[in-house]
This record gives C-alpha cells, structure tokens and sequence, in this order.
C-alpha cells in the first residue's frame, strides 16, 4: 500500500494518527479471514470467487446502488438485516442482472452454501455479484467452489480476496491503516474495486471495509453513510451507474464501544480510507490517464454546487480536453451554464483554477502535466460547495467499450 | 440536396406534398437574398460571415438556448420582437460568449452596421456569433466586412451563407423543399450548422428557416416550438448544451395568411424540415460515425420516456457500443436503470430490439453495422414514448476533442 504518497494530502483529509500498513489488507484488521478461489467464471482462469467473514460477531452496515434496475444479489441484501452481517460472498465474472426470479434464487443458494461451511444464519452472509449483465450464474461451478474457499479461510488471504473481487481493473485497489486512539490502536482494512470493463457489460463498483474497532450498529450506519456520501458517491469515471454497487462495512471490536470524540475520529479516518479508496477506482478508472478534483464554491447552495461539479465532471468536453491537457476555459463555462440552466439569474463571476492557477494564466498548461490536480470552480453567488473526483475521457476508453463484443 | 435518399422517410414524418429542391437553400423561397464574405476570423481564411434578409415584410420566430451563461447575441435577440426579424448576421470564429457588457455592445454594433447597409430597423436584424468562448469580437474586420456583405446579397447566395456559419462540420447542412398545398406551392428552406468542433470551444447550434408562405405572428411562434421540440430539441452528439443554441424562422408570403389544415399541412412541414436538418446534424456529429434513433415507449409519462431516452443516448457505454456494433444489452438496461434511479416500482419488462429485431437475437449485430438504426426500448408500464436522435462515441470524436489546443 502507497499511502499517502500516490495521493494528494488535501484529497483525504486523513485525521491526525491514520497510518498505512504495509502490506495490509482487508484481514489486517483482527478477526477478519478471507480466501479464494478460480472456478472458471473469468475466462482467464483467474480468481473469481473470494468468501471474507469475521470470526467474532460483527456489527455491519451496508449502501448499495440506486439504479432502479439492481441486481439479485443487492435485492437479496436489501431483505436480510444490513446490521447484522457477518460475511460476504462474491463472484466476480456474472453480475446476475436482469435474471429475475432465478437470479434471486441462485443468489439465495450463495448465501445459503456459504452460510453453511461457516455454521452462519444465510442473513448474516451478504452476496456480491459483478460481470455480464443477464446471464443466469453458473452455480455447478460456484457452489461446490465456496465450499472449497471456505475451507481455507485465512488471516493472511485478504490480498487474495481483493483480487478475486476484480474484473478488468488494472490492479487491485486495496490496503489497510491502524488509526491510533486513546484506548489504543484499531485497525482498518479495505478491498474495492472499480471501474474496470468486463466484457460484455459496465463496471462495478464494489468496496468492503473491516475495522477490529468496536462500534455500535447506529453509530456504524451513520458512519458509512458518511464514509459513502464522502467518498463513493463522488467519483465519476463515465457517470453511469451500475445496478450491483455496493458498500459494506464490519466491525467486529468485542471491547466497550467506541463514543464521543474516538467515534468521530474513527468516522473520519473510515471517510479517508473510503475516500482514498474511491480516489484510486477513479486513477483506475476506464482508460484513464489523469484524475482531478472538481472543487466548486460560491454557488447559491450545495445542490448547486453538486450539479455544477457533476456537469464539469461529466462533461465529455471537458474531459477529452483534460486527456488532452488543453486548459480550456469555454468547455468549463459552457458546462457550467448548462448546470445551471432554468436557474434564476446569471452567476455573476465564474472563475476557474487549477491548482491554484488562474485558468487564462500560461502556467495552467503546465499544471495539466500533472496526473492529479484540483478544478476549482468558484461561481461567487453564494456558500455552497461540493467536491467531486473525475477521470479524464481518453482513446483508451473508448477502445476498451467498443472493441469488446458480446 | 438528398432527400429523402439519406435518411429513413419514418424518421421525418413528412406531410404528404413535400418534395426536394434540387440545389436549394435558404434563398430558395422568394423573396430571400443572401451573401458570405471572409474576414479573417477562420485561421483557413473560408467564409466566416453571412448576411441574410427578406426583401419583404416577415413574421418571424426565434428560440435560443437554455444555458445560464448565454451569449451576447442571444442576450440582445431577446431584447427585441421575436416576431419581426427581418434579417440575419452571423459570424463563424469568435461565439463573442462571456465577454460581459462590451461583448454585448459588440452584438449591438453588428445589428446596428447590418441594418444600416440594408436601411431596417437594427431591431429587425438578429445577430448570432459561433466559435470560441472568452474572446471578444474582432470589429475592425467584422463591421467593414459586413458593408461588403450586404453589398453583395443575391437570391443565389443561400449556399455561401450555409458556408458561411459552418465552424468545423465536415459540410453545411442545408437545403429547400416545395410544399404543395391547395392555393399553390409554398417553398421552405433551411440552413443550418451543428457538431463542429472549433477550437477550442465547443459546437453551436445553428439554424435558419426561410418560407415565401404567409403565415401570422402567433401560428408561426407555434409552428416554430413545435418544429424546436420535435427536431433540435431531440438530438444528442454529447449531451453539451452551447450559450449560442438558435433557430429564427422567418415567414414572408404577402398574399392570405395560412389557416386550418393548410396551416397545419405548413407546420407539419416545417417540422419535416427542421427534422431533417437535426438529424443532418447527429449524423454529421463530432467524430460520428453512427445516428440512432432512440424510440422509448411503454414509459409511465412522456417526461419518463425522455429520462430513458436521453440516459440511454447520452451514456458513453451506450454511445461506444454503437460505434463498435456490440449488441449489448447490459449496457442499455443499465441506462435505463439509471434513468429511473428513485422512480416507484421496477418496471416490469425491459425490451430492446433493434429495428425490430430482439437483441438478443443474432440478427441484432447485423442491424448495426448500419449507418442508420431505431434503437426501440419498451419499458411496459404505462402509455408515455420519446424519441431521440444520437450519435455514437467513437476515437475521432476524442482525436477532435483531445487534440485541438487553446
């Protein structure tokens, strides 16, 4: 794990005693086992199958897509207790998206065969599925599978889940902190995975955080929301959102829970390690070559400020213009104004930096050069902010999404 | 002029009677005349600046943009009578957009010298500018220029005027069709500009109508939205909305004004036109290599079928399939999915087929290798349709965009 020298300080904003640990996972953290396995559902024979559970009773919280279309396996999640998981399971190689019924059952005898090799409740076992969008699972070869990785569960095989999860992404986006507090050390793991192409279908965003910290269950939901509203929820390789997205949380502390400010320091270093997380899906986002930070204030509220920063990030004018590192200041006023359009009244000054430097300034080719560096957007009508992470839009994506065929 | 031969009859829904002009422009109709000249505001030095007018009274109708940082011409446009413009001046190069109170004086001196050569009213004269963002206009070539200009207007000069306005599309979109009605033919022509690229801004909208029918102030307002929402308003290259986006229809038969089905006969046609020149404009998109038609049906409401059929032809994922023939259904039901993100209930049967083939059928990836398709996604859950046309994603849409420096 390079942390934090492949990211910006200010992109984090990590609280003071977050430290990366070498090597970490999403079993760094203590209790947690993860393993995997190939069962042929990646045509290049890789691992395609990765079980993670704790070994001690968890707290857990879970935040899934908003697509109207979800996946069974996020339709079977929604029915279980999200603060009561303990384990997950996920196949990476078939979505089970538009599979109806029959998807749903397959995801139910997910859950139920991996809840069985590890003497679990099937409610306590989230599933996770990613890959080609309707096509039915192969479960003659998944089921037996999950017996097989459950039998070898280990503390050390959080490196291997993390790359099980994976489809095409270009590496696996993983790593795990110790955030020292009063009482004493705790410990934080993560595995994502992002926005990489699997044929024939989109990406996926799917993460899983660990902590051995102890956190009680309505605490942990506003945590994640956060750590989500933070994090996941602003990043944008291409603006489409997948029906499988997923974010689920464990904490497995046996200790007295944490409170007062241990628990805000905790929700912030578990927004960092999320936000840090979502900054690599979009360094690894589709063909990218460049990531930014829409940075956008002065607008009338946040709601402004969010679809200002979405239109900019969005824009495929602005972002060939970032692959192309042309500091192009009509693409950012034409977005803007597109955002604001039906709004009352024109924004009276709209300026644009980046990193600081003035977008007319001809040191601002030179800032281009860099492969992260912030977007500022200040629209001067008001104390409304956002901040939004985006990829740039290069002939490597395209060629990734159309030299794919069904 | 090829029409219908380049595009499907079912796209235009043209009324019984139309027939094309060979060789026909926006001076076709009688009573127009127009000019082109070149001042320097292209690098190639082509014309970058047309002239056209009415050599009689008009009714006219103008709709412009709905982006909140509108240029300076759209600015003064709206200060005047909509309904009574009798003459145009563009200029290709500079979109004179975000250039303050001394751009907009620069519009004004536009209208002002064009109406001083042609002895109007300047409220008469609408001004558009297309090119690049921030940079103010340069007068001292544009203002002696456009005394040559009007010195020059010839009822043969619709053509140089199509060249005139063009920034990069690869060739002027233009054209002239006869409408036999009852008391006698009718002639409208257009003459329009889309998806060019111009470095280094983004495209501008373009379009002119010219009809010799006599139409009312208020049927022509009418014929005039109805012709903006049922062509310019349904065309997507990339989802970018310009500060310069204008339609000016100009009407100036002197005998008796139009009324019932002739009327209607007229609208229908004008709609037609403004149909094909839309659709001219996708096909002639920034890089495209593709148009589609998106046919949404079966949606709750027509505001629901829009959302569907603007995700679907706006999504990068979408769009780069097209372009490489990928029959992907993943991708389109993601988009709807994404569409109806935070809509009650699932909709009940998604179906996609390809001019009217499935899919899911192996015939589908034959469809695409057309030039022209219907991409039809029925949702089943109510009465509401859309129709949309769109480009695909493709690498000379990025090698434009990306390449092209400030």
């Amino acid at each position: 794990v390079r942390f934090p020298p492949v990211l910006r300080d200010d992109w984090l904003r990590a609280p003071e005693g977050l430290q990366p640990v070498a090597g970490g996972s999403v079993t760094t953290p203590t209790g947690y086992e993860a393993a995997a396995g190939a069962c042929g559902l990646k045509p290049s024979g890789a691992l395609d199958l990765g079980v993670l559970r704790s070994t001690r009773p968890t707290t857990s919280w879970l935040v899934d897509t908003v697509n109207a279309l979800p996946a069974a396996a996020i339709r079977l999640n929604r029915s279980r207790d999200r603060s009561a998981f303990r384990a997950v399971v996920v196949n990476a190689g078939t979505a089970n998206a538009a599979t109806g019924s029959p998807g749903y059952r397959d995801a139910e005898l997910m859950a139920e065969r991996t809840a069985a090799a590890l003497g679990l409740d099937p409610a306590r076992v989230a599933v996770s599925s990613t890959g080609t969008i309707g096509n039915r699972l192969d479960l003659d070869r998944i089921l037996p599978a999950i017996d097989g990785v459950c039998g070898t569960l280990a503390a050390g095989g959080g490196a291997d889940f993390n790359r099980a999860i994976c489809t095409t992404d270009r590496h696996p986006k993983g790593g795990a902190f110790v955030l020292n507090l009063p009482g004493g050390p705790v410990r934080i793991g993560v595995a994502a995975k992002g926005a990489g192409m699997i044929r024939p279908t989109m990406a996926t965003m799917l993460a899983y955080v660990t902590t051995d910290a102890a956190v009680g269950p309505e605490d942990l939901a506003a945590i994640t929301r956060e750590a989500a509203g933070a994090g996941f929820n602003r990043i944008s390789v291409d603006g489409q959102m997948s029906p499988s997205d997923t974010l689920l949380v464990m904490a497995n502390g046996d200790g007295r829970r944490l409170a007062g400010p241990d628990l805000a320091r905790l929700g912030d270093a578990v927004a960092a390690v999320c936000r840090w997380a979502a900054v690599q899906m979009v360094k690894d986002g589709e063909g990218a070559d460049h990531a930014v930070r829409i940075l956008v204030h002065g607008a009338r509220d946040g709601a402004e400020a969010e679809r200002v920063a979405r239109a900019v990030g969005e824009s495929p004018l602005v972002k060939t213009a970032i692959f192309g590192r042309d500091p192009n200041w009509g693409r950012i006023s034409q977005a803007v104004g597109q955002a604001l359009a039906g709004s009352p009244g024109e924004p009276a000054d709209v300026r644009v930096r980046l990193d600081g430097v003035d977008l007319e300034d001809p040191g601002a080719a030179g800032v281009m050069e860099r492969a992260e560096y912030d977007v500022e957007v200040s629209l001067g009508r008001g104390g409304g902010e956002y901040e939004l992470w985006a990829s740039d839009l290069t002939h490597a994506y395209v060629t990734l999404n159309a030299e794919y065929h069904t």
